[in-house]
């Protein structure tokens, strides 16, 4: 006896699976920590969804900071997987006003990843932790079958001490917030700020510096600039009163010698992050949706 | 013009490819540390080769862990990853004497793994973190394309404060070592401690505390219990005097009732451990070679 289903009701919705816009560090990274991890595992620590968590161990105060780096390719022009792991946990801790001491890394490796990369990735990383001045301190290694992971993933996590030693902090300037915009870029950074704090952002399009080879990629790709990940730029919301100061502060670096002011603050509208365009409109820079670039950090 | 090539070398040996042995924690894997990664990071903390990094920051001395979890079923009777990934960790930093605080825990989601999974195991870390007494205070997610990961990996970070609270330290017995046998199980973790110390290892057969299903499943399988992988184990190394009065401290504990002395520290042979057989054999009990059962932890 043949019989055909006529309805076959598969409940299936997308948001049912993890997509890779739940790892982009955007609007779905928000939703899936609103859904599924803020919900379980509430405290004063993780309620605050800093990129790092103060906490206090006797009678110091520490940061403490985690992530994990699943970039392709693994060796890039002016980098590696390994330079990056350790340079954004640092970024992390320092973005925090901490002084980044200890590292921890965790390797998950594929079998038959070549141990000569493994070992390339390894030299990068020792040469970042000690432009860093940071000691790695204890690791683990795992290995998954083949097909199981995509040649080497590394979680670092570091330890850092709060002493607010950055040059910027110690101006006395009234900074609120040092913020690094890394996954989902400068527009994620702030609506994360925004939606935090109930504040308004009014950003000056003409005033964000995109040197011309990211401008030029991002045309020819099709990417907004404001969603592509950074890696050593830093957010300060600073007191406007103070904001010359920090500037000045600022570029005395070699490195920040381009921070410039890119907007303010305003109470409204609240929570909403404006952008005025350089033709003189106005829009709403929202999370990034999806995924713009996956795995480039 | 066509031309054949006679030799055609090409130079390909298994070490240079990374194996699942690497990351059993046996033989393999402390070759690999001795290769790759002890060279390239040298430092104090790192060439003390335990589990956890000791370190000091600001007035406090903290221990540092990490732990990757690859695990393959994520779900098994008894526990999943989650669960695994909070107590291994919380073990880790136990068995150094330490009062477990605060955990980091990074996941690496592969496209398309069920967020109903993901809570299930996010609700076992939650239970597990409140029975450990630790709070998760910072996280981190990454999506990779399907077929580049095998589901969910979690790499967890634990900070403890070094207080030497555990009931056995507080008898003021002289307690050398404290060991929990993961990876590699009670032989490879004994191997470890002999080859450090330059010490020779004597076990008794009979005297290993074995439960009749672990026996059971091994003997079907194929496996040497002293290789398995425990969870919740204790290996103490403590002066003979206090012995006796350690293991009473031990069995006051419903968890560790069963403890035994299982063998002794001798001078000669330095470096080796030996099992006194149940049927009155000597035979040498080397590390793990290779990995016995993949991915298990």
């Amino acid at each position: 006896m043949a019989s055909v289903s006529l309805s076959c009701p598969l409940p299936f919705a997308s948001t049912d699976r993890i997509l890779l816009g739940h790892g982009s560090g955007g609007k779905m990274t928000a939703e899936l920590l609103a859904r599924c991890f803020l919900p379980a595992f509430r405290n004063e620590y993780l309620d605050r969804r800093d990129d790092q968590a103060v906490v206090t161990v006797g009678a110091a105060r520490l940061a403490f900071t985690t992530d994990s780096y699943v970039v392709t390719p693994l060796f890039f022009p002016g980098g590696d997987i390994g330079a990056l792991a350790v340079n954004g946990t640092v970024n992390d801790l320092a973005a925090g006003g901490t002084r980044p001491l200890y590292l921890s890394a965790a390797f998950i490796l594929e079998e038959g990843f070549a141990v000569s990369d493994l070992e390339r990735i390894v030299a990068s990383m020792r040469a970042a932790a000690e432009a860093a001045g940071v000691f790695l301190v204890t690791g683990d290694t795992k290995v998954v079958d083949r097909g199981k992971a995509d040649g080497c993933f590394i979680t670092t996590t570091g330890i850092g001490l709060v002493e607010h030693t950055l040059d910027v902090l110690a101006t006395g300037a009234d900074v609120h917030c040092l913020r690094d915009p890394t996954r989902g870029g400068v527009a994620t950074a702030l609506n994360e700020l925004a939606q935090q704090s109930s504040i308004g952002i009014v950003l000056d399009e003409r005033a964000i510096a995109i040197n011309e080879p990211v401008r030029g990629v991002c045309e020819l790709l099709g990417l907004d600039p404001l969603y592509v990940a950074n890696e050593g730029k830093m957010l300060a919301i600073v007191a406007g009163a103070d904001a010359e100061q920090v500037l000045a502060t600022m570029r005395r670096h070699p490195e920040s010698r381009e921070a410039r002011v890119v907007g303010e603050v305003v109470e409204d509208p609240a929570r909403l992050v404006v952008l005025k365009t350089s033709v003189g409109g106005r829009r709403i820079v929202d999370m990034l949706q999806g995924e713009q670039l996956p795995r480039i950090c």
